[in-house]
């Protein structure tokens, strides 16, 4: 695609992308076989048959991108990524819980420097741009300037969060001591430094670690702050069963952390509940009733948490999408597994209830819906993002379907989940701009990064004192 | 790497590959932080660091390839995967077992000719040598000869295996007419003319599909003449509650296939048991004193099957080895994903016993055991192949970490297993032969076969009158 090199150096751009089957993701499942996208600066200005839209536009002499034998897709969307743990990939691999967060996480996450978030968002948006994410939401780490850095440079979209914690067992020294009002300030600071930074692709969220972490004036501050910014919540809920039992004996309700926070108001459409793993059958109702959006992360909550009830949630009309979770916990940043995951995970869920597992669970386009629309919509943008769709803006991915990895294609949208690898997504576009082309990210010098990652990442280690046993038997 | 392209033009071979992080998978677990191998010909002749090595062998003048920054491990084997069925991939997507066999799988497969499984094992085994597989068990399929002629051609290791079935509901007509005596002597003739074909690297091994197309004389006379050819058998064991039920109502006995095969005597070391989910803590016990091998396939197991006793199968000693089932089934033929899901599945099933996963279940260092050692000692081929040894067969694959994928590695075991994608395999020798270099095969024209398996494909499914529905609206 040297055609897009070319393009990139033009700074006045109008292209017309044709003959690419286009799956849209659009309100009718449209897919075009033979299909053209016209961009006009970051913006879709016309979808339709490649002949009609070719025609249609040539007296204005658009750039011209033939992509024959592609499929062209909207941006993958991951929806709950910690990109700060990127450089702490690997540090708590087969330990239990308690390990895993007193003796690994927070000392690493409480020893960052602000170049370390910068640095580790770099590195993590690179492995995010390969598996074909356009659009993320930070899961929530401490330098949300090191991250807005980052995004900048990388040119894709972010929804920032900062770790919020005001109490809690065994937290960091540095840490332990926030209140309510300073986390809440912070955030204040932040939303106002950084929102819609990078033209407009950076907008700024607030965080909640988790209820076992927050006071109920944190939670419910926090409730009023996004609804006054009119921006959106990002919480870890109902992640493992002792959280909700600590829930009904601290706050007196019945269940668990959504009944909990149905009770306190913060179940809205502007919250974004990750994993959200153990919710009995009326919790999903409130969920659903309140509009709020669930990040389901199949690697995560099957290493370290549990199975979702996902089928139920989508049957009662709770908009879930799909998330990587961070590096420590998964270990792969990868959108492209988490929906051969989710696929897998839900159909061999059904299991445990029926004896057998249900094949036709959780079906291809329903994944697809997750990792794109729902995606958009659980992040507060789908009137700009998630969809192939005139007068959304041009976040777009190019699949090479023509190899081992994916051929034969006898079922297309099924082979997008289930066969597809990082290795088929060639080229990327965020906002009107090829962020990468032919596998390769144009934004930055992915070597330098991966130079950068390694001294900083043993650095961090080394100052947080984390030792990590050695297995097998080194000579 | 253009020192191997040069190395494999030269044909008596003597090199030294040096100063790699070698993983040994020997007895002792040994990893070489800066580690050199000495291959003659198609063997090991010499393992230890890599200054001793150098100048034990300095005198004799060898190919000397420096692997700085790679990983080198024994080559992955994958103890169930049918090659014939991956022209097949993606026609059984999301559909329900008894369509998935009899309307799809069952016409596939019985409208092959013997040039359509050549075509379907070599694109499956480019895929294989992608995820860095020396070696796979054939989990059967209908015409031996064509995936003989692959496998020659590939230029790695297999045991080959016929489907074989005698009796059972809804079978295809030309399958129906069989009987035991005729699928016995079939066996026999394809194991006079192929065994130890291929420079030894291809073994005929007897097929038994499954206990629902098998006679009870169908299974002892296969258990008998294995005996006496010296060879194993591969059977799909186990796979649904429904088949344990026929078997205890049909056979009378009180649990189900693996009670009934111990019944009669067909539990034996050779036998190479595939999935084998729905067994109890008395059949497990069975199953290791009979030094049966187990096939698990989680990625299989999880989409149609269910979850299998991984975790208690290696507790009571059984050798568990990993597959990845066949393209329609999967339909990633990737073993590296089949690591990662094993890890991922393992650990998540043991929520619904204890109300917690257990991140710790199956660690790294086990995955790695059931990808290589374990999967030789399946094979029955453990003496030759399975991890780095002096006396071994060179059959190895080149990891490159430095990238996104993997970066940063601060576990270099649990990388392997969590980070790792096929993009991190770069090079594959099997048999002391170059067969993949910087990710291009050179034993065969991947473009080419990618375009006939096209055509092939097509043409199998219009002649089994196979048809697809259309998913999302094609405009």
């Amino acid at each position: 695609m040297e055609e897009i090199r070319q393009q990139q150096q033009q700074s006045s751009s109008f292209m017309v992308i044709h003959d690419a089957l286009i799956v849209t993701m659009d309100a009718q499942n449209r897919v075009f076989r033979n299909g053209a996208v016209a961009v006009r600066g970051d913006t879709i200005v016309a979808l339709g048959q490649s002949q009609d839209i070719i025609s249609q536009f040539s007296s204005l002499s658009p750039q011209l991108l033939n992509l024959h034998g592609h499929f062209l897709l909207p941006g993958l969307i991951n929806t709950h990524v910690h990109t700060s743990q990127q450089l702490a990939r690997g540090i708590a691999d087969d330990v239990d819980l308690l390990t895993w967060l007193h003796h690994r996480i927070w000392p690493y996450e409480s020893n960052m420097t602000e170049e370390d978030s910068y640095i580790s968002t770099l590195l993590c948006g690179i492995e995010l741009i390969h598996s074909g994410v356009t659009c993320f939401a930070e899961a929530g780490g401490q330098h949300v300037s090191g991250m807005a850095r980052a995004v900048e440079l990388l040119g894709i979209r972010a929804c920032l969060t900062q770790s919020v914690m005001d109490e809690g067992e065994g937290l960091p020294a540095s840490w332990a001591k926030r209140t309510a009002e300073d986390c809440i300030q912070s955030q204040r600071d932040l939303h106002k430094k950084h929102h819609n930074a990078g033209d407009g692709r950076i907008r700024i969220w607030f965080g909640l670690r988790q209820i076992m972490n927050s006071s109920e004036s944190l939670l419910t501050q926090t409730r009023d702050a996004a609804k006054e910014l009119n921006t959106g919540i990002h919480m870890h809920v109902a992640e493992i069963l002792y959280e909700n039992q600590l829930v009904v004996e601290r706050n007196g309700v019945d269940h668990g952390t959504v009944t909990y926070l149905d009770k306190i108001k913060l179940l809205q459409n502007n919250l974004l509940a990750a994993h959200t793993v153990w919710v009995n059958e009326h919790e999903v109702g409130l969920l659903s009733r309140a509009g709020v959006k669930v990040s389901h992360c199949p690697a995560a909550a099957m290493r370290m948490l549990g199975f979702a009830p996902i089928k139920e949630m989508i049957n009662a009309g709770v908009c879930v999408s799909l998330g990587t979770d961070g590096a420590p916990s998964n270990n792969r940043m990868s959108m492209v597994d988490e929906m051969y995951l989710a696929s897998l995970i839900n159909k061999g869920r059904e299991v445990f209830g029926k004896g057998t597992t249900d094949p036709t669970a959780l079906p291809a386009e329903t994944i697809l819906e997750m990792a794109t629309i729902n995606g958009a919509k659980s992040v507060l943008w789908d009137k700009e993002i998630g969809s192939i769709e005139v007068g959304k803006k041009a976040d777009m991915i190019v699949v090479n379907p023509s190899s081992w990895s994916m051929m034969p294609v006898h079922d297309c949208i099924s082979s997008l989940v289930y066969c597809m690898r990082t290795e088929n997504i060639t080229s990327l576009m965020c906002n009107g701009r090829w962020i990468m082309v032919d596998k390769k990210i144009l934004t930055l010098n992915e070597v330098e990064v991966v130079e950068m990652a390694k001294r900083a990442s043993a650095d961090v280690l080394k100052r947080a004192g984390i030792q990590i046993p050695t297995r097998m038997n080194f000579v």
